[in-house]
């Protein structure tokens, strides 16, 4: 099959055998794939990874269990031990000995097939068709937030970063009911929300105001400090960037203005799935290009471009 | 009369004029001082301070309000505005236009005299000796993990560093019923904690164990990252140390373990003079030297030695 493989250093389509799923997994023929931001770092080195990148996708099953045949799904991402004290405690996503579809060895959805364990599948509602159902991973990432901390309603809350994930995050924290706004560098990706009534600021006329909710989106390292200096004494800032980088920070004003940071990473799919099925959460707007698989190196750097959003690679 | 005063230089015994107290301070004639390793960060750099420092203390009011004439007393060290939302919220340690006692805008206690607004004074219990009073403020630090982070009975808690704020840190946990395990470079220090029946381990034995809560009080940049990565995934991570270095973090296992990092600084006197009249807590065997006022540099010098716990200066 055809797939793209990262041997550090560099992502090129290559030819892969197609998977051959352990009992407890369940072949998927991928349909549509999504770049994520992770990916990019992935190949500058971040978690070291080797091997078929992605872990945003949709698909349907085409081998493993009899009763999923043909069933159309989409996955979580951490493959669990399910026998741990962790997997025990309900903390899955968090097993010690995981794998991680596409980051940490574990194969990925940049290919015409995955494997992926039964127990980390979701039927896709008939509603929903697959290039939006391959949101649910990031959607599911952005309802994480809900999980970790009480956002009450009416409360304000700032999102810094107007990527795939700051758009995401935002509307999720606008259906809980939160005061939102949004600080980007893109009108055309700010203007996403403001189409949805929520109140978004350009980087460049943005006066900080401190806020008891922060989420830091900018996908970047040098977001943390500004994240913080806009976090009010006792507020929560939520930390959603991985980057393989090491910034010299201030630790100095956490302690000093008892910020609370959140690190917040992957998420429930149930309400993720459910936003799309009701149109709650709008994902089309996101898209901004399509490439099949074959040119899954020029999508990866489409994705990297200033002003890019969703990548979808198209498998099928 | 006589203080220590830092010039943004060196930190000498000056003759400094009495304080004239506002008409909502008192004066307090101070009678013990406890050097803090904040004080250390200042003489560093940290915060740009200069003026008279030092802001734990243990006195009696000397002028201001006639009630409180001869009263024992030790002071919260935040001067707050009373009037600002910050301030009708509850939040006064956080007043945004606060000033702090011997760290920002404000004289400290290294000194005969120091003025300290009204409402920042806790009368000492009898049974209270001023140098066993001067614990209050560093204490109240120890008593705002409790106010910030809920602490189970039975909760494996881990305290990084057994320096001050360490030792008495890990007394306090041990008094909410947590079971309590404190890292250290000290056989001495540890030795406190030991009496005391709190598991301890040198740094050099110690096989790093997971743990979901975890407090940072080495009092250095690097004890960031060994905090990090000895807290459980969806652990709370207590950061007390506040240094004047950015060291480079990697902020990525914040993410990808779900970490809570919570910020904490000055806390609750109330709780703290109770465990010091109750003897709850023991602070006399942190106390490693006691020097007259005039000898404050050597003071300095004292408690920045390896291996240095509560350094007391005596001023009356």
């Amino acid at each position: 099959m055809r797939a793209l493989h990262f041997d550090g250093s560099a992502a090129r389509v290559v030819d892969a055998p197609v998977p051959e799923p352990d009992l407890d997994c369940a072949l998927v023929r991928v349909s549509v794939a999504g770049v994520c931001n992770t990916d990019l770092e992935l190949v500058r080195g971040y978690m070291g990874f080797r091997g078929i990148l992605g872990h945003e996708f949709a698909g349907s099953i085409a081998g493993g269990p009899e009763d999923w045949r043909g069933q159309r799904v989409v996955g979580e991402i951490n493959f669990a031990c399910e026998s741990c004290p962790t997997c025990a405690e309900g903390l899955k996503r968090h097993c010690p000995s995981r794998r991680v579809m596409g980051i940490l060895d574990a194969d990925g959805a940049f290919a015409e097939y995955v494997s992926v364990p039964v127990s980390n599948l979701h039927p896709i509602p008939d509603a929903v068709p697959d290039d939006v159902a391959v949101f649910a991973e990031p959607l599911a990432a952005a309802f994480e937030i809900l999980e970790q901390v009480h956002v009450a309603p009416g409360q304000d809350c700032l999102v810094l970063g107007d990527g795939k994930l700051g758009l995401l995050a935002a509307q999720v924290l606008q259906l809980a009911g939160a005061r939102v706004v949004v600080v980007g560098k893109h009108a055309h990706k700010l203007d996403v929300l403001r189409k949805r009534d929520i109140q978004t600021v350009l980087l460049r006329d943005w006066r900080p105001a401190r806020t008891s909710l922060v989420v830091e989106a900018t996908g970047t390292a040098r977001g943390f400090e500004a994240a913080v200096a806009a976090t009010r004494p006792r507020g929560t800032l939520v930390l959603k960037s991985t980057v393989a980088e090491r910034p010299a920070v201030d630790l100095s004003p956490l302690v000093i203005d008892e910020i609370r940071v959140v690190g917040s990473r992957c998420g429930p799919f149930p309400p993720a799935l459910r936003a799309l099925e009701t149109g709650s959460v709008d994902v089309r707007s996101l898209v901004c290009d399509r490439f099949p698989l074959a040119e899954a190196p020029r999508a990866l750097e489409r994705a990297g471009e200033p002003g890019a959003l969703k990548v979808l690679l198209e498998t099928a």
